[in-house]
């Protein structure tokens, strides 16, 4: 019996009955079924669908109004993805400038911190410092916006082996800079030399004899190993005055350090964290300053965004959200404004304190969890000589001292004056700094560094600190969650307040990522735009 | 009885005094024993002293006139140098171009190779490939050229480990593209954890049991070892659907590859090249194409070089030199110039078949040098899909086949179009792809690319190849010594032969560098200037 001929439909077709059954999230569904989606290596990129018109307009729907509290990436994101699909959005900014931590200082930016220290930076024209975030993994979803932006990006020069490592108190290498390069060098070839030392057993990680061999072969070459023994490697460098050149000039390689030095001094466990997933290199920064990510977002839209609010109460109402705020930095009268929905994107350290909506649950999750200590300082320097001096372009030098690190600008490379990060700390050390006065920063973050620089003091124009503990509207650089924070309270903040969702990069696992924020506000606004596709069919509410 | 008061002499009139007697040179001397030049940590920046019209004056000399044959980067900066004392400078270059082996290709760059094929490149405006020499590392004087002529700088990309290794009969592992931080973590973790299996005794290095347990300790940290186990890290990257993410999406790390695979694979045998010291990061390129380097030095000298000049003859006279040329790349009459000195940067394995007054053993050894046979193509992509797709912006995916590596570029990050280094290769290889046609080359690149890269074909716009052992006035992309060439000729080509001086980075021990032809200038430009300084005081000749 002949089989009975299938009815053919069109993809169009097919996708439009979706529609009219399920709205457009179905017709994601189906279209990612048909392979119509294309596909990326990346499901950060992947997964998500901005809302479009169309969306709406095949389901028959309407776009809500959005009311987002905070315009940094988070909030910024979420007001430009629904815009897309044509909801209405407003955005309320306490600020009087977007970005939210994403903060480039430049000459003339002002900053009272918690407790009243008021500063102004005076970097010349061109010179800045990234206060926040400074650095754009190639996986993160924040390149694919500075593409759909056009932000243009550079390289963050995060590792550098001309840069030195400085420890105190480590032995006999205590009180010496030391370039990267021969850490390195030397730590690899006695790790290959004490390994070929003692080759493993053929059952180790199931290695053949030929794998052995093999395993040998590397390691020599790894470990520069001559005979079987590291006696150093033009890897590390040569001589500082003897380097290869022109003529009869072949050049003389360093003396290794002897490995219970390197051991003592503890510089090699530095080195894995260069390997991280976030920092390995290739990592990007926008051309000019970070904050040209947050420029081009709120670029995209004009007339949104409200500036100078403080957000008083996060109000539920029968069917929306209800937010009073006061104009003025807080010194406005008392207003309000309603909504279908509310984003906030307030940090939890911030938000603990305002008066909302939330289960008793929520408001738990909300207190407990612990905000980063971080601080950083920037140094303007009248000339490189980082550059001229000892040859270090870009990179950072990494410290066992309180300043922890300093990074030398990845921009300007050659020219004449530069800002120097001169500490980026955390916890205790971001406290003590952040304590002093700013002058007191200023003095202890040049003592600490002429110890390698010992142009330090000679050369430093201006300095700016910033101790985000203390800095209003944050208070602090970032969630910070513990294993059970993340069981406990996590989920708890993940799930939406009635009408009210929270983002930013304490809805992520990239906490202190701006990927994190990016990538919570598209989970804010999916689970927005599919409750509105599937709500029952009514207008906009307008307050 | 009272010393009798020592008479004293002020700093200027002791220099003074010296430079009557023994010339500029000798204050130089005096300078840098009193102090007064500065310092710095690199021999190569602090050892040249640039000739001075001062020098020539003090010690009642003139300058001498120079005829420097090559406006490549030697011949380029030792008319610069010397210029800077006013040595009257005649640069004879055959092409129509500065720059040499220093080529940037660009649209409409045209090039007839040795054999006639002949090609034109078609790239889009603002679309480069650096045929030559592509990257300049921190410690090389080319850094400080650029500082003085202004050229400014952009970090190449020479290290990205979410770039791919790609090896084919090599084990499992063939066949695949694979992440470099896949294979670097876990090549990592499994050393870490063979060695921690296997603590060395606290004989080897002088260890105590101190050291050992840092060791111990360091070797865990690095490796992301559990209870001494490698078992995967977040190192090598998460499963590429399933990155960290917001809301509940923590990634999933992926599954590290047998040991065993790895070693079978080869690819660990890729990571020391990254090690090296030229080209360990930071690397840098000047922005827009690495012709701004000559181009700014030939900006410096203004009427002095004669282009489309081919040398016939290098003759010495009883008190100079007589190069005889025709003009018209080749084609012109016989014309000669005379000078009181020259300096002659023509590639050996071009210098070789052009007769010139140099001793028997000096024949000899520029006979004897091999120069490396070497090719690039650059491809132009319609669209960057490596960026776009692969998620790699920028760095080397390194194979084991004839193309050996790819070089996604270091500039227009974002932008759509973009010029890869379709092959960069050696030896054999090198030999291989220059004896194709133009077509031939393209295919097979981009047949061997599109095993990593399926885009390639489809978004092919142009290419441009180039096989410098078949590139007129070079021959070869640099010098190659073995150890018994450096031992038995390399000296005899840095002697003098009379007034005529070899230049260019065969003279140096930094072959292949812009630097060992930086270098090797100023040694020929402090030998004639000392000489110049010595010399009883006639004027210069006239031709």
């Amino acid at each position: 019996m002949a089989s009975k001929p299938e009815k053919t439909i069109s993809r169009r077709d097919f996708l439009n009955q979706v529609g009219k059954v399920g709205g457009a999230i179905a017709v994601y569904g189906a279209m990612d079924s048909l392979g119509l989606l294309g596909s990326s290596m990346f499901a950060s990129a992947a997964e998500f669908h901005a809302p479009k018109k169309s969306d709406l307009v095949m389901a028959n729907k309407t776009g809500k109004k959005v009311i987002i509290i905070g315009a940094g990436i988070a909030g910024l994101a979420s007001a430009y993805e629904l815009g897309k699909a044509g909801y209405d959005c407003v955005l309320l900014e306490a600020r009087d400038r977007v970005g939210g931590r994403n903060w480039t200082v430049r000459n003339g930016t002002e900053e009272t911190e918690i407790g009243g220290v008021k500063q102004v930076a005076r970097f010349d024209k061109g010179q800045y410092m990234n206060a926040g975030p400074a650095r754009i993994p190639q996986h993160h979803v924040t390149i694919d916006y500075c593409r759909e932006l056009g932000v243009e990006l550079e390289v963050f020069t995060n590792v550098n082996d001309a840069a030195y490592y400085y420890h105190e108190n480590a032995g006999p290498l205590s009180g010496k800079k030391i370039r990267k390069r021969e850490i390195k060098a030397d730590t690899r070839g006695y790790v290959a030399e004490l390994l070929s030392k003692a080759p493993p057993s053929a059952l180790d990680q199931s290695l053949s004899s030929e794998d052995i061999e093999k395993l040998m072969a590397f390691l020599t070459r790894d470990g520069s190993l001559t005979n079987g023994k590291y006696t150093g490697t033009s890897y590390r460098g040569y001589v500082e005055n003897d380097l290869p050149g022109a003529g009869l000039k072949p050049g003389t390689v360093g003396t290794p350090y002897p490995f219970s030095q390197i051991l003592q001094s503890g510089m090699m466990n530095n080195f894995s964290s260069e390997y991280s997933f976030d920092q390995q290199m290739l990592v990007f920064q926008p051309v000019g300053g970070m904050d040209a990510i947050p420029k081009a977002l709120a670029a995209k839209l004009p007339g949104k965004i409200t500036f100078g609010v403080e957000v008083q109460e996060i109000r539920q109402t029968t069917d929306g959200v209800r937010i009073v705020y006061k104009n003025g930095k807080g010194k406005g009268p008392v207003k309000e404004v309603t909504g279908d929905y509310c984003i906030c994107t307030i940090p939890l350290s911030v938000l603990k304190n305002i008066p909302a909506d939330f289960t008793p649950d929520m408001k738990t999750a909300i207190n407990k969890i612990n905000y980063a200590q971080t601080g950083k300082i920037g140094f303007q320097f009248k000339n490189r000589f980082w550059e001229t001096e000892d040859r270090i372009i870009g990179g950072m030098t990494t410290t066992n001292m309180d300043i922890n690190q300093i990074w030398y600008p990845s921009y300007g490379y050659l020219s004449q004056k530069g800002v120097v990060i001169g500490y980026y700390n955390f916890g205790q050390d971001a406290v003590k700094y952040g304590d002093m006065s700013l002058k007191q920063r200023e003095a202890a973050a040049l003592a600490q560094g002429t110890k390698i620089h010992p142009q330090y003091t000679k050369e430093m124009e201006h300095s700016f600190s910033v101790a985000w503990h203390k800095i209003n509207y944050n208070e602090g650089g970032w969630a910070s969650y513990s294993a059970s924070d993340r069981q406990n309270y996590y989920p708890i903040l993940n799930q939406p307040q009635g009408r009210i969702y929270l983002a930013g990069e304490h809805l992520s696992y990239m906490t202190g990522w701006m990927s994190g924020a990016f990538e919570s506000a598209r989970v804010a606004v999916s689970e927005i735009h599919e409750r509105t596709m599937k709500d029952s069919n009514k207008p906009a509410k307008v307050s």
